[in-house]
C-alpha cells in the first residue's frame, strides 16, 4: 500500500497532502510515524475494551520493574539540565522519583477501571423511510502530543489515547529525550505483549524544530493535536497548527463578592481559590469586590490572606480601606500570576463586576459569592465562561472533581469541549445508517 | 466600555488583542462591527425562545412585504455580474426570484417549528461534596460567516444564527452587495420591531479582500468562522483562520457493491447516489465492484446509468467487462466530479474496497451494498467516516434526512460536530456549579 501511496500522492488533486509529501525527504521519521500510525489507528478502532486494558496493565507493570532502568535513563536528563543552567523549577518538573513513578502507575489503574467510550451509542432513531440511523463514538485516529519537560505527560498521554482507542505520536522537549525514550520503549513491549500494535504509541525522537513544521501540516495523517505545556506553547502551536487543536488555556480567574456575601463562606472560598495550589489555571487571579461588603470585610479577608502569605495589589478604594495592598496597575488585571499574588478591586456593583470579567477574563472559570438570587443569576447568565459557579472555589473545575475519573486538560475552546476534558474528548462520532434499499 | 477596552488592549500582554488593535485603523468597519456583535452576544445569551421566534416571524413577513425592493436589488447584482462575464451556473445561483424568496421563507417558518437547543440542561451530577454540576447548552457568541455568490446563505444563516442566540457578521462576495444590503437591512428593521438588538444580524460590508485577513485574526471578539461554498474558499478560511473554523468539506463518497449485492438493490441505489443531484457533497462519485458481482450484473449497472446520461471511466477490468466504460486516469479516483461522471473500479475483494477508500475518501459518506452480514461489520468498522451505509444511497447524508429539521452544512471534520450539523452545532456548553462554601 505505500507503493500505491506514493504513486498517488504524485498526481493526485489535495494540495495539503502533496505538500507533505514533499517534504518528507527531510521529515523522514515524522512522515513515517505518522503514516504508520493512521494504518494502526484503523485497526484499534475496532480493539476491544478488555485488550486495551490488558496493555494498560502490561504497562502499570512494566514501568514498575524497568523503574531502575527508567529512573538511570531520566538522571541523564536531569544531569544535562543541570549543566545547561535550567531554573530548580523545570529541573523539578523533568526529574523523576520512584515515588512518582508509583503516583502515575496508580493513575493507570484507575484508568483500567473507567468506562470506555469508544462504541457506545450516543443516539439512536428510525426515520419515517425506514432508514435505522445510529450515532456512535469512535477513536479520534491519530492524535499527536507537543509538550514539555515533564516525563510524566509521555506515561499519561500514552495510556489516555490507548483506552480510547487511539494511536499517538509523542513529541516532547529534547531535555527529556532519555526518560522518553525509555519509557516509550517499555510502553512498547508492553503493547506487543498485549497483543496490540507496537507502533500505537510512537515517540518522535529528532531535536530539530522544523518536525513541529511538518507535524502541524499532516492533516491527511493527524486527526488533532494536542499541546501540553506553558501559555507560549500552547500560543505557538494554535498560532501554527493547519490541524485542529485541543486547547487547553490560561485561566485568569475571578471570585467576585457579592453586597450579601456571607463572610466567613467569601474569605474562605478566596484563601482556597488562591493558595491550595497557585500554579494552576483554576486558581484565583483577581477578586472583585462590592464596596459595601469591602467597608465592612475587607480587612478580615486581607488578614486571612497575608497569613497565608498573598502579596495583594488594588485599586485606590481598595487601598484605603486596607494599607496591606499595594498599588496594582492595569497589567495585573490581566495576568495571569500563578504565584501568591492577589489582584483586589472594588466595584459599586455587579454590573461593574461583569464588565471587568467580561475585558479581562479567559472564559475558564469564574465565581460569584453572594446570598441574592438574582444576581446569581445575572452572574450565570452574563459570564462567557467554561465554568461558573455560586458560592464555590473556582479550583473545582477539574475532571477528577467533576466525576471524569481522568483529564486530558481543562478546555477554554468552545468547540468540540468546552471545561474539564474526560475520555469522551478523545472521541469522534460515526452514523451507522442501516437501509433495506432506501433511495428516497 | 469603548474607552476602557482601548486603553487596556493597549497596556495589556495578549498578543492577539493588541495585534488585532493596531489594525484597527485599516479595518475599522470589521472591529467596530465586531466589537458591536460580542457586547450583543451578551445579551442575545439571555434571550427567550419566544422572542427569538418572533424576530424570525417577523423576517418572515418582511422579505416578502418587500420582495420587489430585494429583487430589484437583486437585479442590479445580476446585471453587473452578466456585464463581467460570469458563467451562467454564477448567474443562476445569484438569481433570485419570487419563487426563491417563498422557499428562504418556508424554511423561516420551519426554523421557528424547531426546539431551541439553548438552554437544554445536557447533564446534571451532585457530587459526593454536595456541589450540584449542571452542563448547559448556550450560544457559541459570535458567527463569522464567510461565503460566495449565494443571497440565500444571507437569509438562512441569519435566521440559524438568531435562532440559536448568536451574532453573525455576514461577509458574501463582493458580486452580491446589493442584494446582502437591502437584504440584511431588512432582517435588521424586523430585529428592532421584535425586541432584538438591530446589529444581531451585521453585513461587512467593505469589498477589501483585506477585512478576510483581518476577521482571520479576531480571536478576542469572533468565536467561529463558518465557510460556505466552494473548496477553494473552504481551503482557503481553514489555512489562514487563527479562529476555529466549522470545516463543511468536499465529499469523495464510494459505494462498494459487494459480491453478494442484490442486483436490483444495487442498481437502484448507485443510480440514485450518482444522479439525483450530483452537484452536491453527498453524491457517489466512484463505485467500487467486486469482481464477481461485475461479471454477472455490470452491463445492468452501466445500461442503467447511460440511461442517466452518465460517463462512465473505469479501469481495465471494467473496460473489459463493458465498451461503453471509459479510461479511468488516477486522478479520477481523486476528484469529486460533481456532475454526471462517475468512476468504475473493479476489485478482487472487500479489503481492496476499503484500501481505495482510505487512500481516496475524503471521510463524508461511503456506502456498502451487501447481503454478507461480516463484511457490513468490517466495513462499518473499518471506515473511517462520518456517515457509513448499508444498503441505502450516500444521499441521505443531510441534516434535514437526519431529522434535525434544519442543517447547518456537512461537518467531514472530527471535532465539535462530524456529518449533517443541526442547531446543535451552533451552541457550546457552560457548566453551572451551584455550592454551599465548598472549598474540598
Amino acid at each position: 500500500m505505500q507503493s500505491i501511496e506514493k504513486r498517488f500522492t504524485a498526481t493526485n488533486g489535495f494540495q495539503f497532502y502533496k505538500y507533505n509529501m514533499e517534504r518528507s525527504t527531510i521529515m523522514n521519521e515524522v512522515v513515517e510515524k505518522a503514516e504508520k500510525a493512521r494504518d494502526i489507528s484503523f485497526d484499534l478502532a475496532g480493539m476491544s475494551t478488555e485488550k486495551k486494558n490488558v496493555a494498560l496493565q502490561e504497562i502499570a507493570d512494566r514501568i514498575w520493574e524497568k523503574r531502575h532502568h527508567i529512573l538511570q535513563k531520566n538522571s541523564e536528563d536531569v544531569a544535562n539540565a543541570k549543566k545547561s543552567g535550567q531554573p530548580s523549577a523545570i529541573i523539578d518538573r523533568l526529574a523523576l522519583t520512584e515515588e512518582r513513578l508509583a503516583g502515575m502507575i496508580d493513575a493507570i489503574r484507575l484508568l483500567i477501571k473507567l468506562e470506555d467510550p469508544v462504541g457506545n451509542v450516543l443516539s439512536e432513531t428510525t426515520r419515517p423511510n425506514g432508514l435505522q440511523i445510529k450515532k456512535i463514538a469512535v477513536p479520534l485516529g491519530v492524535i499527536a502530543m507537543i509538550y514539555e519537560a515533564r516525563p510524566n505527560v509521555t506515561i499519561d498521554a500514552a495510556a489516555l489515547s490507548i483506552k480510547t482507542g487511539n494511536a499517538i505520536l509523542l513529541r516532547g522537549s529534547t531535555s527529556t529525550i532519555h526518560s522518553n525514550k525509555a519509557i516509550v520503549l517499555v510502553i512498547q513491549e508492553a503493547l506487543v505483549e498485549a497483543g496490540l500494535p507496537e507502533k500505537t504509541v510512537q515517540l518522535i525522537e529528532n531535536p530539530d524544530r522544523a518536525v513541529l513544521s511538518s507535524l502541524y501540516t499532516m492533516k491527511h495523517l493527524i486527526d488533532v493535536i494536542i499541546p501540553r505545556g506553558g501559555k507560549k506553547l500552547i500560543e505557538t502551536v494554535v498560532e501554527n497548527a493547519r490541524i485542529p487543536v485541543l486547547e487547553t488555556g490560561a485561566g485568569n480567574c475571578h471570585v467576585y463578592i457579592d453586597e450579601s456575601a456571607d463572610r466567613t463562606m467569601a474569605v474562605s472560598i478566596v484563601v482556597n481559590a488562591k493558595t491550595q495550589r497557585p500554579s494552576v489555571c483554576n486558581a484565583c487571579e483577581t477578586v472583585l469586590i462590592h464596596e459595601n461588603w469591602a467597608k465592612r470585610h475587607l480587612p478580615a479577608l486581607v488578614k486571612e490572606l497575608k497569613m497565608n502569605d498573598v502579596t495583594l495589589r488594588g485599586d485606590h478604594v481598595a487601598q484605603q480601606l486596607s494599607p496591606e495592598i499595594g498599588q496594582a496597575t492595569e497589567q495585573d488585571w490581566a495576568d495571569e500570576f500563578l504565584d501568591l499574588t492577589l489582584a483586589v478591586k472594588i466595584v459599586p456593583n455587579i454590573h461593574e463586576a461583569l464588565d471587568h470579567i467580561e475585558i479581562y477574563g479567559t472564559k475558564h472559570s469564574e465565581a460569584i459569592i453572594s446570598e441574592t438570587k438574582e444576581n446569581v443569576a445575572l452572574f450565570f447568565n452574563k459570564i462567557d465562561a467554561s465554568t461558573v459557579y455560586h458560592n464555590a472555589s473556582t479550583r473545582f473545575t477539574d475532571g477528577f472533581e467533576f466525576g471524569f475519573g481522568a483529564e486530558i486538560g481543562i478546555s477554554t475552546q468552545k468547540l468540540h469541549v468546552r471545561g474539564p476534558m474526560g475520555l469522551e474528548a478523545l472521541t469522534t462520532t460515526k452514523y451507522h445508517v442501516y437501509g433495506e434499499g432506501q433511495t428516497k
